[in-house]
């Protein structure tokens, strides 16, 4: 089933809505916010200080694609002050858990990123 | 070792040269070159043709940031007329692994994007 699924979605064709969910999970701010929920539901404000940098109307913006996709729920809770309760769906974790490899990975090759970095710029530098 | 690289970079802070790394793989265009690589080396153009929708001037900014972090190498061949090979370096290639991987996932589960994007527009609309 899912063999057959993944051949109707192509993330390569440009119309493919494939390719707009993709970039909502690996989008500057998504894949922040789809990693900092795998530890648990968060507010909004705590969310917001874990993903360093990120401005309240851009986080807002990003967690509701990702609850429009399905990879996030958001539960208003019926308390005064108002809450809201960000965590995963089943699905988004399952996407959140790649993300972690995905910047597992990343952040263990930084080292020789570094060292391309400088090989790059100094090449550019002497040309 | 990747233990001890790994607690040096943090994606979540936002002066993290990890971040920029990161994005630069997972940004609307570093995604899909960097996958697209991953069945071998491309041409300029060839690449273009199997990124559909990227504009030259994007892709070209795509390749230079990949280039520069060392994920991926561009070959300027000695011919006529001018030939720019680009391929994957073996950092490069265990990313596009990892991004194949995440992208086989989010492509499974479309199904169900579109589901949870019906039902979120639906009651939307209705409130």
């Amino acid at each position: 089933m899912e063999e057959f699924d993944r051949l109707l979605f192509d993330v390569f064709a440009r119309g493919c809505p494939s390719r707009k969910a993709l970039e909502d999970v690996t989008g500057r701010w998504g894949i922040l916010a789809m990693v900092a929920l795998r530890d648990g539901t968060l507010r909004f404000n705590a969310l917001r200080r874990r993903v360093d940098g990120v401005s309240e109307k851009m986080l807002a913006q990003t967690l509701h694609a990702l609850e429009r996709d399905g990879f996030v729920r958001r539960d208003a809770q019926p308390v005064i002050p108002p809450r809201v309760d960000y965590s995963l769906t089943e699905p988004g974790r399952r996407l959140a858990d790649k993300l972690i490899e995905l910047i597992e990975l990343t952040e263990s090759l930084m080292p020789g990123v570094l060292d391309a970095q400088n090989a790059y710029d100094t090449a550019k530098a002497a040309s």
